[in-house]
């Protein structure tokens, strides 16, 4: 099975090394690392159409897995990899495993998700992984990455439908203290005093993204709940963005509407 | 009404440009622009944490429009004056419009799209508007916000739910050859020839993106057979990504899952 690692922590962070160390001792699992030279984290899908790409071969130590460092975001590498890179496309894209969590809404801000998506678009099957919380320490994305390899072969054996990705978060504590695994849903969360406005030498204005998260919509059934109960999330997502819900009514509104554009 | 504009192409761009203008004829509307200060296509929902924004207040010819450009992406626009910039939140935001059309599978890369969906975020109803192709002329962007404009009275009627934005594509053809109205779901798009290597000087490879857009799925529902029989396509568009259809399957796993995780 060949297995395409990426992230938005940038090729050298601590998740994606577990990730593979972990994994590499697996004989069945051909791994390609492509991620970005460096953090690209909260860039969303943004994709590089305004400047080429470039890509450089790296090695890592102790390691026979083939490492390709690209000047570009989570899904850039996604793209690049799979349309010029390797000679096949991947069975798998893994994306992360991220240095913090990726529940409910922030997952539009995601890049470790978007990674995901762009091999999703792509027709590839994909997993994002989270730390549950922050991490800092390489123990900690391994005992993590040794958690996910527990449940990957169980999770290969449910293909799963081809517009939908996995998005897990995986609580930041020894796996004897991990009490379950639950399937959700995305929760809400925003942020509370959001933007800092600090003066410059100068005196102008600069303002700083602040703010701490606040999980408004905790039902049961949720993504966040889920880790405040040290619960493994997985969370299907899919990429259309259509409100199904809301069509039929809109629809309601079409007679007003040429109305409108007829007589101004 | 006070109405954010924003959009992605810069604030400089026709697009936005043609928006104020037309619609700052209307009394009732109190208009502020805060834009990129420069192009950010395919940005995503990309948002600014490495870094600080600056956020410098410029005019416009012939306008008393406050408008304020920002150094980074749509919706760090969007975030930063609802957060920070204006004095009370806009009771409307509109994005774009844009220069050529967000339709499908690439709304998840459009930083048009990502600014209307950051002001639901923060609560507030959007709009994003794009050309249905892409267009040079400002008389283009001018004929396509004068439909608008007659048509965002009708729309302000409805309200819409408040985890949803309108997704709005207008053909790029006179007002009498627009052939009407329709409520879309996204259709799918794709990517051919993604991308061109080439060798620099050096003998060294960089990659452009390029590709041809093709669309896969092409129900006569979708926002891009709309657009192809040019009538104006509005897709009500919500950020939950959690693909609930799949939800109750998954949810068959759990118990091999928490076996595996026992087992190893």
């Amino acid at each position: 099975m060949r297995i395409l690692l990426t992230n938005d922590d940038g090729i050298y962070a601590p998740g994606i090394k577990a990730l593979r160390q972990v994994l590499e001792k697996e004989e069945k699992y051909e791994l390609t690392v492509v991620a970005p030279d460096r953090e690209k984290s909260a860039t969303g899908h943004g994709i590089t159409v305004h400047r080429p790409l470039r890509a450089f071969d790296i090695t890592f130590k102790n390691s026979k897995v083939r490492g390709v460092s690209v000047d570009g975001t989570p899904a850039d590498c996604v793209k690049l990899a799979v349309e010029a890179l390797l000679d096949k496309p991947p069975d798998l894209v893994l994306s992360g495993i991220n240095s913090g969590p990726n529940l409910g809404t922030d997952v539009l801000y995601s890049g470790t998700v978007s990674a995901a998506i762009e091999a999703m678009i792509n027709g590839i099957p994909a997993i994002a992984i989270s730390m549950g919380s922050f991490a800092f320490e390489d123990e900690e994305y391994l005992r993590a990455a040794e958690i996910f390899a527990r449940l990957l072969p169980r999770i290969l054996e449910h293909p799963w439908p081809r517009d939908t990705i996995l998005n897990i978060n995986i609580p930041n504590v020894p796996l004897e203290e991990i009490k379950g695994i639950a399937i959700t849903r995305l929760g809400v969360r925003k942020y509370i005093n959001v933007f800092e406005e600090r003066k410059d030498p100068r005196g102008l204005s600069y303002y700083w993204l602040s703010g701490e998260a606040v999980n408004y919509e905790n039902g049961q059934d949720t993504d966040t709940a889920a880790l405040a109960r040290k619960e493994i999330s997985i969370t299907p997502l899919h990429f259309d963005l259509t409100n199904y819900h809301y069509l039929n009514e809109l629809k309601t509104w079409v007679k007003a509407l040429e109305e409108a554009l007829a007589t101004g």
